[in-house]
């Protein structure tokens, strides 16, 4: 059964702009005002000078001295897919699960969602919108010692009946080894008290709110996103919409019926899910991806100075070290390791309109972090090398068509706006989220690493787990109704 | 979209207990010509008389001299679920994905499945009914230069149309190193050509008929199994069961109809969907898994001979090296390891009607091998220990209320039969294959790590790869509606 209990509470919340409690203007006031009232200094420093973390003697590996949180190591890539068969390179180890946990409660008989403006060093502006509780198992088992994360204990044993999400969803696969976190959301029974301390940091916003925030640049934090992303509205028969959209004109009918119906029907589509999963079984099969872990001191290609680890052709991602420095209400003071792109990436979802469905152009992706050989991607993605110059790689399919209606045909970009990973591990790491509709230029047939797929199709994928890559679900949550 | 396009196809042939050409007698004494027909002789040899089979100099793994098929190499474990917190053993390593492939073609109006009476040096009784094709990447590549598979160019390249199932699904996590094949079954378009030359070891049975084989001792191969465990029904509503049930009775109907709604209803079930897959997360989210490979040499507890590995409590399993001859139509002799039972195993379902809809207790279990931590497993499941004497070992869950069930309480096993594991690496390895129907003497309420689902729900996860083990698949494969 893919019908969702919860579906048509998640609907309703999408398909209102904004809280009646609170305007989108008065969150964006609201999030100015934290960013203005903390001050948050971050900079390089050398490795040297890094407190509480060393690199290993045997290794080299970059660990913290208790042996939690996460570590730099090495890998060594093998595959039979793309055009690069073998690579050595960093990567983050942070075989943790933690929580990415939203609480939500009806208002006016509207699903909010208890947004946090959250500080991370990473993040550009600071401040972001943030799940309720962002928590490692090593913040909750306090191995820093550090205070109880708030809100923690709602999401260590919720009630069965009080969970309306739970996923366990997979990071960026070209940067982290395997790494997954629990993708959350409970309603929150009787009254949700907010801190005294620290309240000021929460507010309750519809998703359909949260999808208008996902317009700014910077705005929405990546945990947002993916929780988000994972969001179902259930299945309705073709009828039921049919009668929906007559009572209930949708605006500019052709394109927001598309998208309404992509949503919401399920057994429609190019392709079967049957076909689709089949199309993913053939790949999976054909493709071998070796990934061997090697002490980071022993990967070529990269070199190691005093404040940086870098590929010597200076493309990819540096590691450095930074020490933050966080004054608000209490000062923090700390040191730790930040990945550092090399360059501003790209993600884009080209769609289209077939049989009067929105369909995405889904990539399947072979990244050397992924639990399973390959996730469905994003039509374009760039994240890791500068896709202006593409250098000595192959320019990646669908990336010139991208580039030309982003310069030329600014009628059919649907969405462009910049988005930061994570802020925790990614020191300013910004990526062009684009969705870009197409027309009869671009043909239905597309070669065999490529499917257009459902927003229904994509979001039953989500639910069982490791099959979008988080890039992919963070455009999708982009996708708005209001 | 859950639906299955070919749903009602395969509920028809599950539904026709025999095909109209063939009668399942025949079947049988069709088989029983073929093992009378080709003599199988394996004898165990010492390790030094392998033929292209060596240990590695630096290492120890016991590996074929091309490097292909299929490596003994050493794991050390380490988990945080269940009550041994760490432990070395030798694993069989075989990163290829290969074929378990059926060809289907109506036959009378009835969907017909063509196969195989196979050779395999384990199987107890030498021959057993297979798939269509069974071939590892290393055999279709032909790397032992030995002829090409029978019907592989079908499976190659087929038409998308002419997919009715396609899954990447997983083997004994106990025994391999996350090995998975593709299963995969084909709807053959026009005439089906049996060779000349091994005709007579291909027969077209009905999906019922191959149900009713199952109730015979090592008669279906686990290859057929785990394929036919995959099949999807659809989703029917409540309605049309209903109307079903009222034009043709189902025999006994309380058991029969439980049975016919679990299998077919998707919408209903003592916990939806979701709530399992938070569940799953949960579980998976709480237990950490480590398996770190290892020079086999190192495995520790285990011990080398002239012609075994095994275990110093003489436990679990052994490596042992086998000569193996064929003589039929021509002959053919090999040498090869296979990995030898200490003792029978035994995998049970409980199976209860919940609100008249029958429920399997499915166990979340931990096995090294696992791709994902953690795979829906048989309410008990002790295919590596002596579930008679557990020794050391604590007692598995239900073990005690199975094995009282089997020996007092007869009128509630459903289904007890040996089937065997897969030939090609296990020496005569069966185990007691158990289905035990339970009433009030068995609470709903189980332990955090059972739940209780339907039989549509277990065919959902059964698509989307990775959640049911091979032994709850084979398990299910004998559940049957005629």
């Amino acid at each position: 059964m893919l019908h969702s209990a919860h579906g048509q509470a998640f609907l309703r919340s999408a398909l209102t702009p904004e809280s009646p409690r609170l305007s989108t203007a008065e969150v964006l006031a609201w999030l100015a005002e934290r960013r203005a009232a903390t001050r948050v200094n971050v900079r390089p420093i050398a490795f040297d000078q890094l407190r509480q973390w060393h690199f290993d003697a045997a290794t080299g590996n970059l660990r913290h001295d208790s042996g939690r949180f996460f570590s730099i190591e090495g890998i060594r890539v093998s595959t039979s897919f793309g055009d690069t068969p073998q690579w050595d390179q960093p990567i983050l180890n942070q075989p943790e699960v933690g929580f990415l946990g939203i609480l939500a409660k009806p208002i006016d008989g509207v699903l909010h969602f208890l947004m946090q403006a959250k500080i991370e060093p990473g993040n550009v502006g600071a401040v972001q919108l943030s799940p309720t509780l962002q928590a490692t198992k090593s913040n909750f088992t306090q191995v820093h010692g550090g205070r109880r994360p708030l809100f923690l204990d709602w999401f260590l044993s919720p009630k069965p009946g009080a969970v309306l999400l739970d996923q366990l969803q997979s990071e960026q696969g070209a940067r982290f080894l395997r790494k997954r976190n629990r993708n959350i959301i409970l309603l929150a029974e009787g009254e949700v008290e907010l801190p005294a301390e620290g309240g000021e940091n929460f507010r309750w916003l519809t998703l359909g709110q949260i999808t208008s925030l996902l317009r700014h640049d910077n705005v929405v934090n990546m945990d947002t996103r993916t929780v988000i992303s994972g969001i179902p509205f259930g299945q309705f028969s073709s009828e039921v919409i049919d009668f929906y959209e007559l009572l209930q004109p949708l605006g500019d009918r052709s394109h927001r019926a598309a998208l309404f119906r992509s949503a919401l029907e399920g057994e429609r589509g190019l392709h079967s899910l049957d076909e689709i999963i089949s199309w993913m079984t053939r790949l999976k099969a054909q493709y071998e991806l070796n990934v061997q872990s090697i002490p980071l001191r022993e990967v070529s290609g990269w070199e190691r100075t005093a404040d940086a680890i870098r590929h010597t052709s200076g493309r990819f991602f540096s590691v450095i070290a930074a020490e933050v420095d966080i004054e608000g209400r209490e000062v923090q003071r700390w040191t730790q390791p930040l990945l550092k792109p090399s360059s501003e990436g790209l993600c884009a979802f080209i769609l289209k309109e077939i049989d009067g469905l929105l369909h995405v152009l889904v990539q399947a992706k072979v990244e050397p972090g992924n639990l399973d050989i390959l996730e469905m991607a994003p039509t374009v993605q760039t994240i890791t090398g500068n896709y202006r110059d593409t250098g000595p790689y192959s320019r990646p399919a669908f990336l010139d068509y991208v580039l030309d209606t982003l310069a030329n045909h600014r009628d059919r970009v649907r969405y462009e706006v910049l988005q930061s990973e994570e802020g925790g591990r990614f020191w300013h790491e910004q990526n062009r989220n684009v969705l870009i509709a197409s027309g009869d230029e671009l043909p239905i047939a597309v070669p065999e690493h490529f499917r257009w797929m459902t927003l229904n199709q994509l979001k039953t994928f989500i639910r069982f787990n490791n099959y979008l890559n988080i890039q992919a679900r963070s455009l999708l949550s982009t996708i708005s109704f209001v």
